[in-house]
């Protein structure tokens, strides 16, 4: 006799150590990862991860832009889909991406040896160069997989290094014959570390992701007039670095204002001729503003062109702009924020709703099926670092949310 | 019979003639010039202007630091002296140092030629390395006649090049035989280049400069920590960008609050990693704070160091602090400063008391007599720039105002 699906529960050694051995490839100092996308040691971690899938006895593809799909059942289109990705930054750590392939593994593997059957199918699934490291865009594989980016478009991208998407590809023997656009699953699934603090500085298990945030890149230049320092009075200055400071306040300010899900960093800010004593003749600066409500974030936009144009007429200087990078939020399906909620609970977990900062395959996803994401909590909210960390017990919890949220899919679809 | 020598003039040309001469010899494109301390370029206009003084038949003396002094009359510390310096900025204007020099020469030549009784003398001195673009400290040679520093000590100094400064002097023909500290003359006074905008942009032909700023130079670096633009709540954040920019808009508040010639900058900031999607880990920053008044310049000093202890504490990070400089204000002899304000008025001009901002040897002779400073304004208060300018009729109006005043230091030395 079949056990429940819904009670089954991942085997955490067997996660882990896969998480280990994936990690193992392309190791550097202090524990982390470099997989750069399609690079040879890119190669090695496919080869492994797609070995894996071909041991579970999974119907392997690889589609035109690199996606590997590994198949338990019929068709995707009929599948619950759980993908995420294996490439990383070049100071990367083991859990981003990684952790939500492995998991998918994970789940299949269970669900399979308790004899459970696959209904419409479950789908594993990697997308090449989500971090955007080596080539931009970041999520290429699965934004050309949902349909936003011709293929042939992506495989003419030449990355940092002078590389071609296409030709590496090929010379990696990942450029797959499954056309893109790819197939829209029944529904989506993404485990992820959170890559945030909040979950656990607030003390949460379990992230249930309601979508990812909009965002707004604009980098600032100020021309202002060098001056000597000390003789020139505050009054008769045009001070590109005190706008420039004007504005690191405003950005908090304005956050702390609009409230919510509101961000904003000045992360970066150069100044000439950058001197103890001499004012500032430019500085320039850039603003990341994210927000998940495309209203709110436009309204703080909007604040902060015209607190730019105050500062550009009481200080006297001009201003430049130019935007680095602009899109629009993402929402996930209501539907799977409950069961992604209902399931973590079910198990125990605290529960926090929240949306994602960083991008996610998921929201590429997420215009072609039903989508939604789990965040496990990253200790101190690093990551991208070697450092990135995630305790064995929440890897093991993340898995069992996956697990039971993929077994009820597959129970509601049989027939 | 003599005419009096208060009703006598400067002859415009043959001055503005000696400044084309000394900036021609060291010259740099758009009408600047390079004569660093020392190099063979200050030789060569050390000549120059030693040269002109034998032509008048001035007792030209060399002291171990190599300031020299051309003196019409019998004894140094019975003359009144003129004085400032010949070297430049690697980037220099031509007027910065050589008017004040050359413009002592053309008062020499004026009162020569009308036959005035020299009384208890004039002397015509420029000092070594005032600019400190070679060798720090700036204004050495005039620290050194004034017994600030031992010339033993001075010699040592090694320069960003590598080289010293005995070796040099030595080297060019300048290591002389009169003895530092120096004898105090009788009085001291300096023209100059405002090189700042407040003469031009308040309409006032001349300067009667009160003293010269005290300063304060601080690094601050700020440790903060590095975290993900879109992931990290605000009240989550360790911002040491924020706190630097805190810092800028508090320095100007704080500046106007103060009020009267204060003075305060950021002229320099540096950011770790630097990203526009990372919250800065680190903040290094540069205050310049300047003020005459060394009890405000320590209250504004006070209300700094109480905003980043405030900062430090919201914020939750990290600061350290390097004191880079810190020079007492110093206030010019009000009977001197008197005299420079009377003379100008009757010649007509429109004349402002005002401290200077930068550094002057003046401030050095201010230590063993009564010194004062004439400025005359700068075009748009650019200095330490070949388009530093000012116009010929304010060159001849400063130098009419010295001769005027020495003029009158002389009368009164009369027997």
């Amino acid at each position: 006799m079949e056990s429940r699906p819904r009670d089954l529960l991942v085997d955490r050694d067997r996660l882990l150590q896969r998480l280990e051995d994936l990690a193992a490839l392309a190791p550097i100092p202090g524990g982390g990862v470099n997989r750069l996308a399609l690079t040879d040691a890119d190669r090695a971690g496919r080869d492994l991860v797609t070995g894996w899938m071909h041991d579970l006895g999974l119907d392997v593809r690889v589609d035109s832009i690199g996606n590997v799909t590994g198949l338990w059942g019929e068709r995707i289109d009929r599948a619950v889909m759980i993908g995420s990705h294996i490439d990383t930054v070049r100071t990367g750590g083991r859990y981003d991406g990684n952790y939500g392939v492995l998991a998918g593994l994970e789940v299949v593997e269970t669900l399979m040896t308790a004899g459970t059957d696959p209904g419409g199918g479950v789908a594993v699934a990697f997308f090449t160069n989500e971090e955007g490291a080596r080539f931009a865009p970041d999520m290429l594989g699965s934004l050309v997989y949902a349909g936003g980016m011709p293929v042939e478009a992506a495989h003419d991208i030449t990355g940092i290094d002078g590389a071609q998407v296409g030709e590496e590809l090929a010379r990696i023997g990942y450029l797959g014959s499954f056309p893109c656009p790819g197939p829209a699953p029944r529904a989506y699934l993404e485990l992820h570390v959170e890559q945030g603090p909040v979950l656990e500085a607030e003390g949460f298990d379990i992230g249930a992701v309601t979508g990812v945030q909009g965002i707004w890149w604009e980098e600032v230049t100020v021309h202002g007039q060098s001056n000597h320092a000390g003789t020139t009075p505050m009054d008769l200055r045009h001070d590109a670095a005190y706008v420039a400071a004007e504005m690191g306040v405003f950005l908090r300010r304005m956050a702390n204002d609009l409230g919510g899900h509101q961000v904003a960093t000045m992360g970066r800010i150069e100044l000439h001729p950058n001197l103890t004593n001499v004012v500032a003749s430019r500085a320039t600066f850039t603003l990341d503003v994210r927000n998940t409500d495309a209203g709110v974030l436009a309204e703080a936009e909007r604040r902060i062109m015209a607190r730019l144009d105050e500062l550009s007429a009481s200080e006297r200087v001009t201003i430049e702009r130019r935007t680095l990078a602009r899109f629009a939020p993402v929402s996930f399906d209501d539907s799977m924020i409950d069961r992604v909620e209902a399931h973590a609970r079910k198990l125990g977990a605290a529960v926090k709703r929240l949306p994602s900062g960083a991008g996610h395959d998921a929201q590429m996803l997420a215009r072609i099926c039903p989508a939604s994401m789990i965040f496990v909590p990253s200790a101190n909210g690093i990551s991208h670092n070697p450092s990135e960390y995630t305790a064995p017990e929440a890897l093991e919890l993340g898995a069992n949310v996956l697990l039971s949220v993929v077994a009820e899919l597959l129970e509601d679809s049989a027939p």
